[in-house]
């Protein structure tokens, strides 16, 4: 969708397809950068990962390219499909190259960190019953459950391969932090698959203290191992690795923060699924939890309507948007996010990182908050 | 099922209640031997593996506790259940002794196979819609789909761990060789969908070739990994390690050739699955693909009758099973998995192993064609 078809969307409350949090603006300087490094690390890694892929059968291999966005579900190479923007391979190399060492150093890790990206979404889509991602159905839907499990399992594997099999006297530290981010997802998959079963309210309702675990789990886990591995690989001094571990957490609870935000109130087109989709389908993101944790009247309507079997469709969804908003759950969230980038800040300038690769990393920071990628 | 029923069974063709292959007889010497060693070994495994499941969450711990046989759905220890012999944990703990080091060296590798194993069987359990698992509810009819999944990623993930935080300058190398494991169990698992698939006589029709490649990737090459594990772990050469995994890989053949006949001809009491179960099911067995690959009246009219859309239930089952004897398939069965047998006793006496350690893998090996466990 482009800016002159936003002009027409309807009123705010319906549908504000807008850039989560803040009204339409000309994008924010970083934007332009960040697109651009992310573009350059997945080019890097492109070859390695097809690579890797080339390793497996040919019919799980198929699957592989399928959730890669390489291939359509035929098999034919696909133009539309999207991978996704590579964040955490980025990481990984941008990692390498703050701590002294080449982006391609850290390949076997922007690979291994993809591959169990990939391997996350695509169970994940399972548990959930999410027929779609990125625009197209999920492997699930595409090929059966049976196959998408065994495909999962093919990509996880692979992505512990790949790092065991990198060169160097660091590819064991490696590994062995990749195995422990990889039993922290399960971790946060679970707390979340449990979270969405919790009350909305009352002594033991869903609370902002247990969603930053269940996303430092979920999504901080593994952009943490991402940063880690670049600098594992890159041969930096442990202090570091765990410092750019911890700047990589923060980023990923910021980036799920952000995620809660578009999973509202973002253009349908950028996301891939309708307006309000997450309130929709009643999941516990932060900006609800927000809203809940405040109080004034907003709040209680809100609270009321969640609790309530009334279906959250159409105009009910958009009401109960304008409540999370008017309770201050959507400032809240903006400012958790804020918080969490300037603590990712804070870690990677305490690298001292070169400063090529800083101004890469910061304008990827910079980016996240009202990032359009 | 106890001896004395055994007697009271109905005629061999409709259900031949005997240890697969030949009549009841006393067990052979072999057995006792193997039972008790196997008894050892998962002694002296249990408290490793309590400990690394100790380390899921509390709901993917249930669910692996679940799956290893330690405990009902819900959670309460279960005498009944059982998690089988541990053949592979057995495998890692006997050839690090076989190098001359000590089981418990091996603990993170027999830890790490007995969790592949698990893992493995549950998500396979998804993709082949088995309802049962060891006379129980398989962990997706107990749990549902999306939390057998994730208990199967848990499993693999921890699997990985344990090994990966094995003391020793040995623990790198041994990550290694269990990643191309999972990778090659993937591969296993999908050629044994694909091979279902496949027609049972013309051209494309399955083969002994492509039905030994399978079998060596799903069964050989964790039996292979189990056996090079413990080597590894236990300091051997390169090439005693090689020779230990190429004993594993013919023990994992010749283990799923007896599962074959214990598919059709095992005793219910000891499988745990109705008598003539695999040709049921249709399943694209060794004894039926070596029935197959013959000639003469009962080869055709098997053909006929697997290519016929006709339920193989009660007696036509029990009459395809008289077919596969007849045309040779069982015999061909235990003649493989002797040969398989006699390959991997070979590569056991070349890498001159430990005394005892040769007796007890002599004992297990011994035992196998007509395992009763």
């Amino acid at each position: 969708m482009n800016r002159a078809a936003r002009t027409t969307a309807p009123p705010a409350r319906e549908a504000p397809l807008t850039l989560p949090g803040h009204p339409a603006t000309a994008p924010p300087p970083d934007t332009a950068r960040a697109t651009a490094v992310l573009a350059r690390c997945r080019e890097l890694t492109r070859p390695a990962l097809v690579d890797a892929v080339g390793r497996l059968d040919p019919w799980t291999g198929r699957m592989a390219a399928y959730a890669l966005g390489w291939r359509d579900a035929g098999g034919t190479p696909d133009p539309q499909g999207s991978g996704g923007k590579g964040l955490r391979q980025a990481l990984a190399l941008l990692s390498a190259e703050a701590v002294g060492a080449t982006g391609a150093t850290a390949l076997p890790a922007a690979v291994a960190v993809e591959l169990v990206h990939t391997f996350s979404l695509l169970h994940d889509d399972i548990m959930d019953g999410d027929p779609l991602r990125r625009r197209r159905p999920a492997v699930w839907r595409a090929y059966g459950v049976g196959p998408a499990v065994l495909a999962g399992d093919a990509l996880h594997a692979l992505a512990v391969q790949s790092l065991a099999e990198a060169p160097g006297d660091r590819a064991p530290a490696a590994v062995r932090h990749l195995s422990r981010t990889l039993t922290a997802l399960v971790r946060g998959q679970a707390d979340d698959l449990r979270f969405e079963e919790l009350p909305w309210t009352g002594p033991d309702a869903a609370g902002l203290a247990a969603y930053r675990a269940m996303a430092e789990h979920k999504t901080g886990a593994l952009l943490g191992c991402a940063a880690a591995l670049g600098a594992e690989l890159g041969g930096a001094p442990q202090a570091t690795v765990a410092e750019l571990d911890r700047a990589g957490r923060h980023l990923g609870v910021a980036f799920q923060a952000v995620d809660d935000l578009l999973g509202i109130w973002g253009d349908p087109a950028l996301t891939g699924k309708p307006v309000h989709n997450d309130l929709r389908q009643r999941k516990k993101t932060y900006p609800v939890l927000a809203a809940l944790a405040g109080a004034g009247p907003a709040r209680r309507e809100l609270a009321a309507l969640l609790d309530s079997d009334k279906p959250l469709e159409g105009a009910t969804a958009a009401h109960a948007a304008a409540l999370v908003d008017e309770a201050g759950g959507r400032a809240a969230t903006r400012a958790e996010a804020s918080a969490q980038l300037d603590s990712a800040r804070a870690c990677l300038r305490a690298v001292r990182p070169d400063p090529a690769a800083a101004r890469d990393l910061d304008a990827l920071v910079g980016s996240l908050l009202d990032r359009a990628w």
